[in-house]
Formats: structure tokens, sequence, C-alpha cells
């Protein structure tokens, strides 16, 4: 059985296999270390191919001894740079269906669409799951206000930190006590979740659509914290960016900026916007879905400081923004719990 | 031979023959209507089958008549309200590639999706075109500036005027000697322009990219006008509105209006955002891809008024905006020609 897309069931397989593959450059494996990071609970171990040299810390274990473990599903957690699943991986991927894993994929190129994977599946009774693929059937938006909270992470950028920033907060939130779900619209972040729709892959009419159904009408005390995605600056996935704010009718947001960075990456000719642009323009046009919507602070990626400046740099931005700023991987240097405050006003 | 997409050949194959079907709503025909109005010199006739009752005054023919006279593609004419291609069209269509016409249709149903009409073509040796489909291989925004000046119409909401207004622009760009070419974003103006990219049905990620693939790089002198979707404060189409935005990075645009409406279409619980929430919105991110982005003025669809009342209501907004007001289907009434020439400023 083959499956294309992960929203009909519902949620992935879990607890995982983390499939490392050959890899010897450690970013290429960070969808590993984020599962790691973020669902431990949900990983079993790792499974490393001859000539790999990177490890997650996790006990390394083969698709039968992790099917012994308790593991449903074999995580592809290197992403290549093509977002391509190399030839020589396949005999492994396949011996993992013959286990009894399904194979869970967020790369670019389809685990359905590769015959030798198809049959294999077919033939041990076991579901490719493509995550990169949205739901089909999506509806246009309604513009319908749900009930529950939300919280969306809008960035200046992207890769600054938005997906962190949502898995810090809703993982805060939990700890208050709170009923809080994070919903994922990227690849690493849908694996974490184990659900969620990647927003990169939707058709665009159905943007805002999709980012409705991500987070369904919910109890009063309920927050959905969204993995929020590009930014409304810049010049390639805006479009994306407002999709995802209209959908999402956020009634908190967070702005997530990287300390230092002074223009788009990849985008050289484009200067960074100001913290303030952002949150005016989300402002506006956040308004249009949800007319209470504010903005909490600002999540400040301080990875190019050494830990004793970040303090000092959060404090500085906070004074001139009057938000409180800080950033999810210093807690404690740098008062997140003042922004968890802020955000729970 | 079939064809998914308009990409590869650029161009659809002209003069068409408009099919007309059995229909007896004439709004249902507003294609064909659509394409008799502003691309005349591309339609030989229309063809109706028994039971039609709706007529555009065209020469009526058959297919090898049509084919006799020039004809190279019939094009379906009606809008069915699902999108889908009745059966009983079948054999008529059929009978068109037997002919020697090529299929055009802009329908969601693709024509390449029905097995009579991809064998019939294979067998004619003829192509099928479905128009709702984007090109393959659409690229990520760049964001680099592009030479050559661009309009593009922007909406308060849908369905008021955006093609239309760009239709009239680009029209009236040629009438006073200057080159510019309609840039079509939606299924009829891609049929009037022969090109263009159906907005539509764009992965999101890629909205901004197909934008700057739609107006490329042009001479100083030439224009091109834009075809607007959707409205920044559309809680369904706004993505798709800022993705067009960005990657069309105008010199000038004009907002599209229609008196008198008072909520968005389909929309009920949402008001019309105000004409000046629209121009700021607009400036606030067109500035991001285009900094000397400026609006020329309103495009006021007055269709609900009496003539005699349309001219006092463009003058009305006009004296509130402080910016020239007109309506394109009633040029002389409503001083068209004072929004042209604030356009080409």
């Amino acid at each position: 059985m083959t499956r294309t897309s992960h929203d009909d069931a519902g949620a992935l397989p879990r607890p995982y296999l983390l499939f490392l593959g050959d890899v010897t450059v450690p970013g290429y494996a960070k969808t590993a270390f984020g599962l790691r990071d973020w669902a431990p609970e949900a990983c079993i171990g790792e499974w490393r191919l001859p000539g790999c040299t990177v490890g997650t810390g996790l006990p390394q274990c083969d698709p039968a001894q992790a099917v012994a473990a308790g593991a449903r599903a074999l995580v592809i957690g290197v992403a290549t740079p093509a977002g391509r699943i190399p030839e020589a991986w396949l005999p492994s991927l396949v011996a993992a269906l013959a286990a009894g894993l399904d194979l869970v994929s967020g790369m670019h190129t389809r685990l359905s669409d590769i015959p030798a994977l198809r049959e294999a599946a077919e033939r041990f009774g076991r579901r490719l799951h493509d995550i990169r693929v949205p739901p089909r059937g999506l509806p246009v938006a309604t513009g319908r206000k749900r009930s529950g909270r939300r919280l969306l992470t809008v960035g200046t950028d992207c890769a600054l930190g938005k997906k962190y920033a949502a898995l810090a907060l809703a993982a805060a939130f939990r700890e208050r006590g709170l009923d809080a779900h994070l919903r994922a619209t990227g690849q690493t972040g849908i694996l974490i979740a184990g659900q969620g729709i990647p927003m990169d892959a939707v058709v665009a009419d159905f943007a805002a659509g999709a980012a409705e159904l991500l987070s369904p009408d919910a109890a009063d005390g309920h927050w959905d914290v969204i993995e929020g995605q590009g930014s409304l600056f810049h010049p390639a996935y805006a479009g994306v960016t407002l999709g995802l704010l209209h959908g999402s009718q956020p009634d908190v947001f967070v702005v997530c900026h990287a300390h230092g960075r002074t223009h788009m990456l990849g985008y050289e000719d484009y200067p960074m916007p100001s913290i303030e642009a952002v949150v005016e323009a989300t402002l506006l046009l956040g308004r249009r879905t949800n007319p209470a919507i504010r903005c909490a602070g600002v999540s400040l990626n301080t990875g190019v400081l050494p830990a004793s400046a970040a303090g000092e740099a959060c404090e500085s931005l906070a004074r001139t923004l009057g938000l409180p700023v800080a950033d999810p991987m210093r807690r404690d240097v740098t008062g997140f719990d003042r922004l968890v405050d802020a955000c729970l006003d």
C-alpha cells in the first residue's frame, strides 16, 4: 500500500527509527537532530550505513531490532542537497519495509515514485509516507473565526528559528499546565509533531484554507502554536506567509529574528526588514481575520554571539522595541519566561 | 499529442472557433463574450449545439468551415458551474479534433484526463491545451529588478473588474502609440491574450517566481499591464495577491473597486476594505521589490448605477481620495483618459 499524503489517517506511525544513510556532513542530518531534540519519545534509535560519520547519540539498531523495540516507521533523517534519495540507499529501505517498518520521507523525490519501494511496500503490506505532499481536496478558506487560541511565529526572514521558537513556546505552555499543540507547516516540524501540512507545497489558492484546516476549532483554553513560514518581506515566499497568517487567525504572534543578519538569506540585494516593519505589516494584515491580533514579543536567535553577550543583546532590543525579547535556545540568560508570560497575558 | 500546459510553445494556437455547447444562461458564456470583446481578431466564429440559446453575434460555423476560414483551435467558451466537461459534448469535441482543430479549455476538468479526447488527439495529430495548468519547473522568485515598465491592477475584492481594467489600460496605452502587453493571470485573460500563467493553480512557494516569469525583462519604453488577482484583504486569496505583487514589481498600480459593494463576495462576515487601506498595504508591501511603486488611481466599476450617475460617483470618489477615478466600461462620462494620463505620468 502506498500513500502520497498524510491526510487520510491523520498522524504518522510512531515511534521512528532514524535513518542516517551514509551521511558525513552533520548539517545534512538536521532532521534527525530535530527529532532527537524535540520528539525523543518518538525515536527508538538510529541506523547508520557503512561510511556514515554522523551520529545522534541514540542507540544504534537495524530495522529488525527497531521493530522488536516497538518502532513503526523508518524516517529518512538526512536532507541531501537536491532532495534526492540515492540509489545506494534502496536495498536498505527495502530491508526496512521487509522488517515491518513503514517509510517516512520529507525529500523532494517521492518514495512512491520509486518503483522498487512501491513494489516492496505492496509486497510487505507497508505504507510510504511522503510528507511533502499536501492533503488532497484542500478547501478554499472560509474566513470563519474558530474557537480556541492561536499563536503564530512570524519572521523577518527564512531559516532563523521560527520552528524552534514555536516548539519552545508550545513546550513552555505545556510546562505551565496548558493544553497546547504544535501545528507544523514544514517537513521537519511535521516529523516532530507527527502531523501537519507542508505549506510550501500547497497550491496558492488553497494556502489560507490549508492553514484553517491545520488549526481547527478547539476548546477555549486550548492553544495551537503554529510554525511560521517565510516572511511578509521575503521577495519569494511572502505569499505563503500571508496565506498562513490569514488562515491561522492568530491571537498572538512572536516575531523571530536573527541577531546580526543584515541581508535576506540568499538575496543579497535585500536588506533585512526592521522588526518594527514586520510587526506593523503583521498587525495590518492579520487584523483582517482576527481583529484582536497582537504582538507578544521577539524570539531572537543569538547564535552568532557568545552566550555571555546574548542577555545584553536581548535586553537592548527589548528597550528599543518596548517588547519582551528572548532567545529560546538560551532561556535562562535571556529571560524566556517573560516572553512566555507576554504570550499568555 | 496531448499537452497539459502552455509553457513549452508559448502562445496558444489562434484564431479560435468559440464553442458554446448547449448553454442557455448567458452568464455561463462569459469566456466567449470576453474573447469576442477583447480578442475579436482571434475569433473566427461560434459553434452552437442544438438547444443552445446564447449567441455571441459572431458567424456560426462548424469545425470544417472554421478550419477553412483559418481557425486553428476550438475554445470552450462556456464555464459550467462545476468546471466539468459534459459527456454530451464529447462527440462534438472529437469532431473538432478530426476536422483539424486543437482544443483549448480553462475548465477544472482537464481535457487530457478524458480518454476519448486523448485518443482522438493522438489519432488526428492535434493538441489538447489545458490552460488552467501552470508551466512545469516554475522557479522560486529571485527578487532581481527587471527592465521595462509594469502596471498591476489590484482589487478591494475578487470579481469586480481587474481583468477588464488591465485590458482597457493596455489597449489605451497602445492607442497612444506605446508598446504594451497584457499579462494574463486567469483563464479568460489567458485565452484573450493567447498566453499567460494561471496564478490560482501555482504552488504557493512559486507564486512570486511565476509572476517574475510572466513579465520578463523588456525594453525601456515597454509596458506590461498585469491582470491582478484577489485582494490583499481577501481572507482566502491574499497570498496569491501578495505573491503576484512581489513578483510583478509594478511601477504603477490601479486599485479596482465596485461601487456599492459593501461585503466581500461570498464572505458576508467580511466588510469591504477601504480603498485607502488597499493603497496603503500595496505601497507598504510592494515597495519591497520596487521602491518606486505608486498608485495612479482607481478603476471604479459603476455597473450598479445608471450611466447618468456614473460620472458623479467617480468624481465624488476622486475628491475624497485625491486620485483620478474612472470606469473603463464608461470611458467618456467618467474621464478614463485622466486615469491613463496618471498611469503614464
